[in-house]
């Protein structure tokens, strides 16, 4: 069996064993990642690499090296799905890890320092809601309270608990302990599907990718003015919420214009936004609106610069229409700088290969960034993917899979 | 006792008895709204008045004229209230015909032609939803069909159901039956609390109304995009029905700033505008928005040329946009024009009594609509009223309602 065809069994016998219909579910330390990551370890048995797993339970499958002291080679992604997602977003990366060293060790190849595919838990936020949990645990970045804090979103038990339940060491990582140490990761490259349309509307089955978008989010961003009826009060007496904070958002999206014409990267979304259904009337003045931002650029002081403009027109939006709005805190994830040297080796290598390729930024964060975050130099291939990622119609061609593999397999022979 | 002391009787004997705290609740057709009738046919019973009802149950109380024949004076207002409402809304403008009628009875003055205090049934929309039921239905003006379709709110039994239960007759109603004829009414006057902060910010008891705005109401307003991944998808590919709804909220109140520039009678309101709480989330481009307006003016035709220019810059913004914003169908209700005569008459009284008043445009719709759009010569009078209407914490001076009652008094004997 080829490497393509190794995977193509696993994508089919994961997309069974997990089916949720629409789609598949696996939760972050539920009973789908469990079937995913056996399905792995079964190939990695097949290959007789070095298996072993961390503190939270990721896994990590190894292909020895010449020098077992040199720092190693890592490829990695996530095998939890969001509920009723797609078969891919995450463990199509661990599993072209896997589909590559099968083909190494198929050419009798053997690397100058190890090589590990690495299967990482709990990225999918819907589960536990920190950025990269699994990623972060590995290196000892979670903060101790965070364990017993975090709550499953489905069951309501603690991070903590699903972690022992499934025989791995809460308490350890309570204490602070890391498996990985960046200083011994040579690099990180993470295969993943593309989240959005670009490669599929350009044609092209991969990209390389150019660096993670950083991120602003804004949960509890209000407005307050006061509710008064629609047709008796004069312009000059109204506290209208609704148009408040529309004019907020209008500077939003014109403060965005600009980004794109100065050609910085930058999007944002206020994916809610809604007056409050208990005592709006379309005969009511709205005296009050809730919103949700989240803006991503690829530099993080465009980000911070950002929230400081949108507080000042904040308060000057407030003063003028006499209502206060608010935009509560943020959470910033930094940007995810990818590693210049790797993006030229892959660069080199879709050329030799005669691959059709792009380069492209994600918008999405990926659990690279925690690596990139440690010192550690990391690439990602994107493979094109139709209609988005987070639901049941999620598709990848295995066509596209195999090209992409193509260039790992190479990028890998490539780093030695 | 003065006509202000019977008229302060009332209204705490009516407080009391209809009382639902915080405020009152005078359902149409209901308890409530029967017990103000009944208080007011009290002091028409005492002062000897002619007491009728038409085919809905509006109660007419007449002082006779010296020419039965000729065209009556009427003064009215509607006697049900909100759930937990204030006790002056409606009420007081029927309470103060009764105080004029005592006055010009202790006066011993007879007019030249009937003089007729009409208490209005069902004018507030929360129960049944059709404007100006009460008055519509003394000129047979409601569809035959309405009066089994439309359901009261709370019990939902129908508008027929509701009339035969007191005694009315349905049937008569059904068959178009009117019991007012315009022709034969020389004008209608309604005094009533005024619902906005006008007044109370001028510092004056009075107003003088110069109309009552129309309005066009659109109940369901959509804009319908693609929820989609609010990093991962580049701008071109977005379909975001946030900032399209963002971009039509603002055109409509740069109109209305443009309006407002020329001097044009105009508000307009989005009281309702969210995006869909099953769907929508802060990491997701939102693919839905619904909204309401609400749009008032004096002048019907900048209502309708308003719904134009909305419906062309909806399809532009739809088009640039690649969504769909869909404003549905509206209502109309049309302006109710205030006669200048009347007006004029008002206007040379308060000079003469020394009352401080103001002209001011009714942003809320009133039953004299309906007596304007027969044809009927109609006026207003507005009371002071603070902290707005349709809520436990109106509040009318009883200083106010004399001064208005006195600018009723003198109006009366004017016309003669």
């Amino acid at each position: 069996m080829s490497e393509i065809d190794i995977a193509q069994k696993i994508f089919d016998e994961m997309r069974e064993k997990t089916a949720d219909p629409p789609g598949v579910t696996r939760k972050s330390f539920g009973d789908g990642e469990n079937i995913a990551h056996g399905l792995v370890g079964d190939v990695a048995r097949n290959l007789n690499l070095e298996i072993a797993h961390d503190y939270a339970g990721n896994q990590y499958m190894t292909l020895p090296g010449t020098d077992r002291d040199a720092p190693s080679i890592m490829i990695g992604s996530h095998m939890d799905s969001v509920p009723h997602g797609g078969n891919y977003d995450g463990a199509a990366g661990v599993i072209m890890g896997m589909a590559a060293l099968h083909r190494l060790c198929g050419d009798g190849w053997t690397p100058a320092q190890d090589i590990t595919v690495m299967a990482i838990r709990a990225e999918e936020l819907v589960w536990f809601p920190t950025p990269y949990a699994g990623s972060r645990m590995a290196f000892g970045l979670l903060p101790s309270g965070d364990y017993d804090e975090l709550k499953r979103s489905d069951t309501g038990r603690s991070l903590a608990d699903h972690i022992n339940d499934l025989g791995f060491d809460a308490d350890a990582l309570k204490a602070g302990k890391a498996y990985l140490d960046g200083a011994k990761i040579r690099c990180y490259i993470e295969p993943h599907i593309e989240q959005g349309p670009a490669l599929f509307e350009a044609g092209l089955p991969v990209a390389i990718v150019t660096g993670i978008r950083g991120n602003l989010r804004y949960r509890f961003c209000r407005v307050d003015g006061t509710y008064s009826h629609a047709g008796a009060v004069p312009r000059a007496f109204r506290h209208d919420a609704v148009f408040a904070a529309v004019e907020f958002a209008r500077v939003l999206e014109e403060h965005w214009n600009q980004r794109d014409a100065d050609g910085v990267d930058f999007v944002c979304t206020m994916g809610e936004f809604h007056t409050n259904p208990t005592h709006h009337a379309m005969t009511k003045i709205s005296g009050e609106l809730s919103f949700t931002m989240d803006i991503r650029s690829l530099d993080n002081d465009v980000l911070l610069e950002t929230d400081a403009y949108l507080r000042e027109q904040a308060e000057r939006i407030s003063q003028e229409r006499g209502v206060t709005i608010d935009l509560g805190d943020f959470t910033n994830a930094k940007p995810g700088i990818m590693d210049p040297d790797l993006r030229a080796i892959l660069q080199d290598q879709v050329e030799k290969l005669d691959i059709p390729a792009m380069n492209l930024s994600s918008g999405a964060g990926h659990d690279c960034a925690t690596f990139a975050n440690e010192g550690v130099p990391t690439a990602m291939i994107f493979i094109r993917n139709d209609k988005g990622s987070h639901n049941a119609d999620e598709t990848m061609e295995i066509e596209d899979f195999a090209e992409a593999t193509r260039l790992l397999v190479a990028f890998l022979k490539e780093l030695g």
